[in-house]
């Protein structure tokens, strides 16, 4: 059995596997005659070039059963894939930007409790959402269009990989 | 001095102006093993035909202050506007589907309490976001990519509108 401590979230330590969806940005002003801030261009969609369009949607989730077994990851060929939570869930992500098959230790690990949000690049590989302890919802941005758009990689039944969520890494 | 009513929101009394998000939509589906629901394609993200690209944003805002004082309307003439709240904080919205010169009775209100967003079609006049009572975020869609988008309509100073937020319509 292996077990993956998740790393806290940097927009730094997330470069290599998209964006981080939060209101630091270094893009900012002020605007409403000064009422609100923008915080402008926070992440890449990408709906490719085959008749991609954004599309908006909401996933109502059911929490992760517990232990958290990372059994399979899928990616999204065509587009990218955004994800930020309507309330300060927690949530997992797991992602990896190596090429299949994997192994445990190609996978990064974050735990997000402060209710950021991440878009993944297009054609990451990564864990399919995975909220923590309770039921949430998460505004998604990914590709709508025609195309087949999702491969997934199975794990080997005798690699059995959890997270370890009672002691993240630093 | 005019004092407006606002309207509770419903997909139906919006559909003149454009979306609203939330995942009562009708098309909805399982994913991830049936651990979510996928409530999908709930607005048209419309960024035009100028060069124009999805830009993702947080507005972190002031409330305004009260009362609600409406002097003025916005449009984007070359895309739409999707407002979504992180969090449940009551915002207002103030649209109209007429061409200006705009009188009172050309406006349509609503009160938001619930943490449902909006999507303001490409080119609709509306009321700058109008976040009540406490700061508050919301992640925005809108549209980036060259070009003069944005048109300002103000009311003249003898036409006082203000919003009744005591007296909301059923």
């Amino acid at each position: 059995m292996i077990n993956l401590a998740p790393q806290a979230l940097t927009a730094k330590a997330f470069a290599p596997f998209g964006d981080v969806i939060e209101a630091g940005s270094a893009n900012s002003f002020a605007i409403n005659d000064d009422l609100a801030q923008r915080h402008d261009d926070l992440a890449f969609v990408d709906t490719g070039d085959e008749g991609g369009r954004p599309n908006v949607s909401i996933f109502v989730s059911k929490p992760k059963p517990l232990p958290v077994v990372i059994d399979m990851v899928e990616r999204h060929p065509l587009g990218s894939q955004l994800f930020v939570p309507l309330g300060h869930h927690p949530y997992l992500v797991v992602v990896t930007d190596v090429a299949p098959p994997f192994e445990a230790a190609d996978l990064t690990t974050f735990l997000i409790t402060d209710g950021r949000g991440v878009n993944y690049r297009k054609g990451l590989w990564h864990l399919p959402l995975c909220p923590l302890y309770e039921p949430s919802r998460f505004l998604v941005i990914d590709r709508g269009g025609p195309g087949e758009n999702c491969d997934e990689f199975y794990f080997p039944d005798d690699m059995r990989i959890t997270i370890d969520l009672d002691h993240p890494a630093k």
